[in-house]
């Protein structure tokens, strides 16, 4: 009964858990055919929306206090007895939490990563999730039949007006973004051939997590931080806390309004999704006009595998572009390198990152 | 980069991917600390949410009239032009569908349980999730707060009335019943003594799963199934069908109002959690009154773990109980056990059954 079934991602592997399963021989093969992985994949919103409710909490803040007993830790968060022990328990049961002798206590990954008071939170994606991300995708189906986004802009608001209202909200999304971007952005930094360049600009970069890596790594290089102006604080305090500010610096802009950094290499991560066919083209085109003659352009995001059969995650997040977007989606390395030999690039090769991530770079 | 950090349930593991690890070493252990399972359970919500609504548009059911190109399909179900492609070639990723020389079919596994026209159909229940149970859990936060259901109970409106509203939909759903239960209900029919009685019920039947398996494996027992009214055109189809309509009737009735049938052996299958801890104990006593000496009571559900360390499912099928009903929580081996011995049973065991699901058995 302890077995798996396979779902092959683009570079790793996704397994899901067979826990209903009845018809399941013991060397690990379907004997017979079961609805038990139907069933796992469509209640997987209950396990991603306790985690996302914790993270909204401030439940892992709390615990990395220091241990709580069940009724403390209760009473802290404002929460209703009925439930709350299930609530704790249950993230036991994901090993998101510890429990011993009766107090609860994070995980070592949950103590790092879902702190508020560490540097190293990436909770604010969660959080975003919780209170906005999740309920907008109980709308898919509607999305599906009109191709129309299903977040606030339906109702006339700013979409990403809460997670800006204030400069804590926006550096703790920021974060979030880091968060998941950290093993691509030592990727980047690892496998480009910066020793022939000198000079780099990160365009849409948030916190700036692929400039800091990238300097870390090639001492030779300075760079820019490129986006909108209320980045800048966030930016800079994350460049200096990592040492690299001296070759680091913020530079606001609207890439869409006004021309992009002069430097050797432009890196646009988790950008062109954002928007449809034409706009990903014209951003395209704004980083071969920028570029001098030998320069390159990095595009990274999670992108879909030619055949699209493998890279669930980069699918999803192309659907969560419907939901988000008025007419963003996300694109194979095949499609991206099409639009930059378009606009004039050569050279131009597709190469894996981390987890779902690769990068389609291209030479002027 | 190819690993996966196992969940322990009881009797099961849930093997979690990684597909956003930068920092796995190759001998599977974690060699560093990485945001990547937390990131990956809290976006289980995508592929949930994409398949539930993949069974709500019916499109496993049009597939499985014969594989069409994304075009045809997509006019087939009524979508939009923009994210079709993605949302087919998602479920392709996710192992649902596949696709050859550009045409969609079902995998064996969607064939056969989510094809509406076939009596194996499952889907009634991630229909029912699709449209009602994921948007509720949008206010799981807002539950752990105030103790109160985030159904439509909430609005005044009757939960259940949209999937009883035509018996079409009641049957649909009662199909999806049977589907995460089969597995249980053939180790009950296998692993109870049955050999010691002649006659059970099942109470709060549905479809009748576990009485027509029983019946089955047990050609000496006569059985009944118990529930609403309603229940029962779908419960004789269901039981004809697997050829024990002459050992297994359906007896209409409401167990909180009436005395239990009097047989041998009386099944409770994922009753006692949706009721509170005063209305448990009724059942267990009302189960205890109507056997015989020597007769016997059989509880299934997810039961969880004694430590609440382990059954991730049960736990969060209780905060299942939190959005949909007043009262209702999941429970232990030992609490279900206590009730029982309160009532005046006794030799009271645990067994495990299948998946998340064990059975707790008392004597009269």
């Amino acid at each position: 009964m302890n077995t798996t079934i396979e779902l092959k991602h683009e570079r790793s592997e996704v397994e899901l858990p067979m826990s209903l399963a009845p018809d399941i021989s013991k060397n690990g093969h379907v004997a017979a055919l079961s609805p038990d992985r139907i069933f796992q994949i469509g209640t997987g919103f209950f396990a991603a929306k306790t985690v996302l409710s914790a993270a909204e909490l401030g439940l892992f803040t709390e615990l990395a206090k220091g241990p709580l007993d069940a009724e403390t830790l209760r009473t802290r968060l404002g929460l209703h007895p009925r439930s709350a022990r299930d609530f704790f328990d249950a993230l036991v049961a994901l090993k998101l939490l510890e429990r011993q002798a009766g107090k609860y206590s994070n995980s070592p990954e949950a103590e790092l990563f879902l702190d508020r008071a560490k540097p190293s939170y990436v909770g604010g994606l969660l959080e975003m999730a919780s209170v906005r991300l999740y309920g907008h995708w109980t709308h898919l189906t509607e999305a599906l039949r009109t191709g129309a986004p299903q977040n606030e802009a339906q109702a006339g608001d700013e979409p990403f007006a809460a997670l800006y209202s204030t400069p804590e909200k926006l550096e703790s999304f920021l974060r979030g973004m880091t968060g998941i971007t950290l093993g691509s952005a030592k990727a980047i930094a690892a496998k480009f051939p910066w020793q022939q360049h000198r000079t780099f600009a990160d365009v849409g970069t948030a916190q700036g997590a692929v400039p800091v890596q990238v300097a870390l790594a090639n001492p030779h290089l300075s760079g820019i931080g490129y986006d909108l102006p209320a980045v800048k604080p966030v930016f800079e305090k994350y460049a200096a806390a990592n040492g690299v500010a001296d070759r680091v610096r913020f530079q606001p802009g609207d890439f869409f309004k006004e021309r992009l950094p002069s430097v050797d290499v432009l890196i646009m991560g988790r950008i062109l999704h954002d928007w449809d066919l034409e706009q990903k083209k014209v951003l395209v085109s704004k980083a071969f006009d920028a570029l001098p003659e030998g320069g390159a352009c990095i595009v990274y995001e999670a992108i879909i595998d030619d055949a699209r059969r493998e890279n669930a995650f980069g699918l999803l997040m192309s659907l969560n572009m419907l939901i988000e977007t008025p007419g963003g989606f996300d694109f194979t390395g095949e499609e991206c390198s099409g639009w930059m030999a378009e606009a004039g690039f050569r050279k131009i090769s597709v190469e894996h990152l981390a987890g779902p991530d690769s990068m389609v770079v291209g030479i002027k």
